[in-house]
């Protein structure tokens, strides 16, 4: 006799993860994983792990400068220069944080109001937290959320031209220099290193007076650079942002950009890939050591000797070390 | 019958090691240490070594601010009023380079000039040349050569404010943020996160107009926090480094503030010295895994594979971990 089974009740459908919610582009899953991603939760290393085999779709666009370059609304003319396409966008504003607020100082921001509303925009500010390194990661994780939710252009912008914002800007698919007429600008190209980075020159606010004069001082740095038939010389694109004017332009640059990278071969994605592979494996055994290897109290002690000229951190890395490696007794 | 050994030849004196020299404040000594340090040359990593028992005696002042603040009039000015003491100051000048230029942009500098041939002050531009967080680890070691030589006080000026040279000045003993009125400043105090690093304020230019204006809006924010009673406050100082106007006083202040560190066991040698054994042991762990565990090019092949999205990163380095402990075969 075989035994029937009762018909089956009808299966509740499962709640869905944070994962599946942004893989399926929900904006508030995405806000939630970024928060994830900036604490430093467990979480979020879950959830990258989860979405990352979606992402590596999106183009990344860093754009920096220094303040007052007009870098906010430039982005904010690209947003609607993509979305008219249409393509979708991702914003990270990327801003150190103050314990003064206790977050990013971008609540104040008036911007974006174009994108008021609409659902293939997604903005968002990035703030420090923090150790050395922390913003840049945390940045381009951030990068991954946005992609893995399907955006197809994501806008990276800083708000200055430091060594970590450069850095977060470098590994971008294209990075954008913006610089303005004035303020000594013709200098500040030089001083920050930005030249390095640049794969195209935004002179912003074109129509101030001075602006042939910047875009003279940055032609004339490039030509002290030789470049190869099938290098990229970066342009120089005249802007101004608060009417639109040379927007349009700057988008076909970029597009010739991206075309002329794929013809090359170049793959920031690459370069992305083995950053994080790098701080993976040394965040690992850090952790290892701590929780694993070292009784409770010890790194501290350590710490005290090596202040204390006791020990120095060569010898005292060498053995810590040693002793990760042979693992736990 | 005792054999008679024939009487010594005079011992030629040893030829000094670099350390020696360095310990000794050869200036030669010191530049070729520091450069050692930049290229990321193993010796460099044998010189701290060896010079790290000597070091913890120097005073190390971060000076930063935006562009056009007049920081290097200032360092010129306090590196005078050190000297008068008479103390001995070292100075490193933390600019990015530029592979337009292949070095730090400073050769034009015309700076310092009232230290020329004062052989108790040592300046010396740091360049970055590597990969993040490089500059930051190389100006620190650079800070510890000057300590080692002898240096009393050493004053580390930055070019801007991101996030890097934030953390290059964090560690410092001291944190000065200069300001300048107008040009926006009272926003980009605000914007660029510099308040929570700042343990006093200078406000240079201060016979520009908008002078009391600033100093107001750092007074505004400073209100926002509630300080303890054995809490610094950061106070602000009103300078004009042209002329050393308010100099003397900003010296003034940073005794105090370090009189009050000492009273209430602030220590920031020991952040200092735990960042550095992160970094030490993170790094090694990692040369292990390169040199002794991956054969030739796998880390590559790894690498190529999480870009074509085939491994995640986070899986990968679960896998590296597991390995580089496992050891080589």
């Amino acid at each position: 006799m075989t035994q029937q089974t009762p018909p089956a009740a009808p299966v509740p459908p499962p709640h869905p993860s944070l994962a599946e919610r942004v893989l399926a582009g929900d904006p508030r899953a995405m806000a939630r994983a970024i928060s994830l991603i900036e604490d430093e939760d467990g979480a979020g290393a879950d959830l990258l792990r989860d979405i990352f085999g979606r992402t590596g779709h999106a183009y990344l666009i860093g754009v920096t400068g220094p303040p007052g370059a007009g870098k906010s609304t430039l982005v904010d003319r690209l947003t609607s220069e993509f979305r008219r396409r249409p393509a979708t966008v991702g914003v990270l504003a990327v801003d150190p944080s103050s314990p003064f607020t206790g977050g990013a100082l971008l609540g104040d921001r008036i911007r974006m109001q174009a994108q008021a509303g609409d659902e293939g925009v997604f903005i968002r500010s990035m703030a420090t937290r923090g150790n050395l390194g922390g913003l840049a990661r945390a940045t381009a994780d951030a990068a991954l959320v946005l992609d893995a939710a399907g955006k197809e252009f994501v806008l990276i912008e800083t708000v200055g031209v430091g060594q970590d914002e450069i850095e977060i800007v470098r590994t971008a698919d294209v990075s954008i220099v913006t610089l303005v007429p004035g303020a000594g600008d013709e200098v500040q190209a030089l001083k920050a290193g930005i030249m390095e980075i640049a794969d195209i020159f935004v002179v912003n606010k074109a129509d101030r007076e001075g602006a042939d004069r910047l875009v003279s001082a940055i032609e004339a740095q490039l030509s002290l650079k030789t470049y190869d038939a099938d290098e990229w010389r970066p342009p120089i694109v005249k802007t101004i942002a608060s009417s639109g004017h040379g927007v349009h332009e700057l988008v076909d640059v970029i597009d010739q950009h991206r075309g002329h990278a794929a013809k090359t071969g170049v793959d920031r994605g690459r370069t992305r890939s083995a950053h994080r592979l790098r701080e993976l494996v040394s965040q690992r055994f850090l952790e290892h050591l701590e929780r694993c290897v070292l009784a409770p109290g010890e790194l501290a002690t350590i710490i005290e000797r090596i202040a204390a000229r006791e020990v120095d951190p060569y010898t005292a890395a060498r053995d810590l070390f040693t002793r990760g490696l042979a693992g736990p007794l």
